[in-house]
């Protein structure tokens, strides 16, 4: 089967299995294993910020970057499918205690305007104060968008005169970066904190990272390890990250050519495929699923009218080429 | 000085205070305040509904109500400017742990297209499915707005269909009621479960109910005492709570009339003035405000550029044509 | 029936509803209830601390006083049936996110010796430190039992020379005043925070309050509308409890005297019954309740072997003898 | 340097290395990896439950665990040196809002007479009701303590007989299990749920796992997402576990004699050693662990007056020796 339901799907190779075979380790808890510490520091570095903490999955980034900005009684804003407030579980609102008002955007993109509108300035103890603005870049459930660099320095530039702090969930943030050419750096510029992912496109088994202020680290440390975070010798898994970013970062350019070939395929706008994930409006979206089955190709309905197919790591040219090839048979 | 900032403001009359004086009471944490259990009644024979419970304020009858449909990892839709999203302090995350998605609507209306479009069904342990839509009739910060019943009915049958349940804050529905015609009970039709408040136009000094199913509001009776509003003898107060039901529904239609005259004063359209909220668009809002308490009148700001006027049973005729004048000179 | 379930049943007096309908009244939201100030400022004078916070329950302020002292992630020590762990319906866990860690003593009296073992000093973020240890005076559900003043000072050298916070669950610290001499202030003095009642023994029908510093107070009145606790013109409620100050002190030693007179006649030691609760331990506490109710005495079973009787401002000397003579039966 | 300050310290061996580098992987969050249902599978018959669930965290399967016996507003009794008490940052309270109460006993043994006394039946809803009692076996705090099987055998009957859950923390079960030779599956049954950790003793760089009913596990998983416990390829992980389970546990009882060495060396009273762990008393603990250093081991405080000292997969005979001569001089 060509399993194009999620780049989370990707397995490790065997170089970087290799890599995690033979990667340094040490008690991370005790801030003790070398090779993650090698890891954080070299993420904190490339979207130039001072600290990164590893984590066991970018939904527990994510909870810990925001709650990091946002206390109990306060509020973020995000856009209205962003996957803080779609996909994980609703922990920001069960586990962090946060409040979130959305906006809503088809692509996921910044909307200023609205945001302006929304945002709510601290008027003493009688309202909810937005303490953070949220964006997700690439935006998973509206195709995997990319966010305009000019989009996120004005908004950036709002939230700073405003006294509100920007979370980016850059989970696909190196898709953004290889589709785009935007510097990592220069998105790490317009968030106070980010979170990235090592599972996704970039084909590392597990892993992510909250990047931001060495304060703000020190504290998500802890919260990491509430949460149940805090595992021992994660050397093994960083190994397979920094293998990881030594190997499948530039490639992803082949991921999105792949996702604008399915969607010719599929009948979808490839000017609607900024990366590697591609949304398919059909209205018999359980049906096409099936059929995409038949025909040896998994895709993953994220809607009653909507499918996604995602490409990665595991997806060669010839992959591409034949789910192509039945897309085009459905379209 | 005339006070406009709330109809919260309201101070017992003579005949309230008597009425409270004199009410029978008992402890209610056991079940056994006799004027509570009249006053739990007929609200929620008003509506329609089986139950009701009396709770210390608005905002925690919205939040057990609310919570009574959503669990932790579900989400609650309302519109960006609801009582509960911007105004109860973030206890719906913060207590309650539960998700929320916002629509925008300058008038606080249901905006179905908008709803439908946000609504998340359940798909499985992986997204956050939408339990429940909160609508608030009349809408405090878009105004005093009334939402159409029509629109209620189609957006009831909306979420019957998706299988989601509505929520409404009725802190203002005597105002929708006395504004439109349209019966508490077609209001409580609208809704699974209600919160109504005694405290702002009704004028009675502390207290609102929460209406709903026998099961919903037996499990509320549990979490009211884990949130600290299981009081005892709190006969004295639902006795002022049925004095208000018996004298100050009707008489909300002079509130209603002193908000137009202050609008058409203040240069607002009264066309935007459904009862007895007036917001007045002003890009100096502080000034206007200093200037109309050298006036005499208390104003309250509500946003950089916004002031509220809010008429209520302390504002009497001759109060608001002072408050007229003193507002035309500032026009 | 005479009615020893609990204190508080007591319905208010004549001169008590008296007070409650001529009281002056604001919005206390806005801070703005004259009433309410005046007994916030006498109270908190009373204890000898800088404020005090009016609260619609005992309940609400025992949450909020000790989640001024203990963060999430922190823990508070208190004695294993304590009001906080026991009759609070798990809200410090539920609603502040606390751990609760306990000692046993069957009078609820104050173990340094053990408390010492289980006080846990800030180590680093891989352990649970102690922020704060509560004691309850006079000790609910160990038989209106008195903590001596003396291990309360002790109790409290101790905290602060480790750095923690003492929290007393004041309830029924009148009762405690009343039968030891001991002034309020000096209950004040060896604790960071209080919670004392009003709708106990001293027959307000609904009211307690929070007593603490300024900063405590200040950060106290915005958790408190957060839970739902911010209510409007409660100088109604404040003046019963002034009134209750006023008149209902002094006379707790009638209701100590009825216990006694209870207990020796239920065959309880009386040496026991420090205050108004009287807990007759009986191997048949749901027959033995039923056989009171036979003799027109309500009593509330507190456990399969324990049943409780409580005396209070309705209860006068004749209703004790009474009831003393059923239970003198049954014994 | 000996590292003695804990076993969570081990680092994988060659063969658990080769083991992970051949794992057969897939995303375990689709439930699709293979080696992670074997183990998992294994796991939960070795208990003789029906199924179990891979946790980053031992914290993390402990939390969950927990929350899947005891609801906000219930209770767990557990020992007051508990790990749930005491190691985990207040997870259960802030992140599970449950509430705690504790029994006292030096060797962390359960006391069934003062847990009878604890536990709080369902007296309906104004009070805490005992869900769960929890007992963890080997106890760490109490210096790796096993709990007699007759012990857990009379608990769970007790609390089979009152209507609660038995949860047991099995962090280092399996050292329980070589210690006294009773099988795994005879601590599976006198517990509802269990948590068991494969980085302790067992030498794995990750992994816990609950083991419980298919019920129970089935909802845990939905909760493991909401908790950012989802990770994807886990396999490499469990393969971990795998290669532990066959290879490591029964050398545990080299770790035994080597603590009882320790022990003995540090003058220790031998017959406190179940396990792994020593607990030594020393006035001057700070002092007595820079010493050690000097002398080239590592042990860790765990009071003002006491050092752990454990032994694991990486301390050696050899390095025993050296380490209890080292010891022995400071004795």
């Amino acid at each position: 089967m060509i399993d194009l339901r999620s780049d989370t799907l990707t397995r490790p190779t065997e170089s970087m299995r290799a890599a995690m075979a033979h990667a340094e380790v040490g008690d991370d808890v005790y801030g003790e294993d070398p090779t993650v510490r090698v890891l954080e520091e070299r993420v904190a570095g490339l979207f130039g910020h001072e600290a990164a903490l590893f984590m066991p999955t970018g939904s527990m980034a994510n909870v810990l970057a925001v709650r990091s900005l946002v206390a109990p009684g306060q509020e973020v804003l995000c856009e209205s499918r962003a996957h803080i407030a779609r996909a994980e579980l609703g922990a920001h609102g069960a586990y962090s205690g946060i409040t979130m008002r959305t906006w809503i955007n088809a692509r996921g993109q910044v909307d200023l305007p609205v945001i302006r509108d929304l945002f709510a300035p601290d008027m003493g103890p009688f309202f909810v104060p937005t303490a953070a603005i949220s964006v997700e870049n690439t935006h998973n459930f509206a195709g995997g968008a990319v966010l305009p660099l000019a989009d996120l320095q004005d908004l950036r530039e709002f939230a700073t005169g405003v006294g509100a702090a920007v979370h980016m969930d850059g989970a696909r943030i190196w898709n953004a970066h290889v589709a785009t050419g935007v510097p990592l750096s220069e998105y790490g510029a317009v968030a106070d904190v980010l979170a990235v992912c090592l599972s996704k496109g970039l084909g590392a088994p597990v892993g992510s990272l909250m990047v931001g202020s060495a304060d703000a680290i020190a504290e998500a440390r802890i919260w990491r390890k509430r949460m149940g975070g805090g595992m021992r010798q994660t050397g093994i898994l960083a190994a397979a990250g920094l293998h990881a970013l030594d190997h499948h970062v530039e490639r992803l350019a082949d991921d999105h050519a792949h996702a604008r070939l399915l969607a010719e395929a599929a009948g979808t706008d490839p000017a609607t495929v900024d990366t590697n994930i591609v949304v398919v409006e059909r209205s018999d979206a359980a049906a096409f699923v099936a059929a995409a089955r038949e025909g040896g190709v998994l895709v993953a309905p994220v809607g009653p009218t909507a499918v996604r197919l995602v490409t990665h790591l595991d997806i060669t040219r010839d992959d591409a080429e034949k789910a192509a090839s039945v897309f085009a048979k459905l379209a």
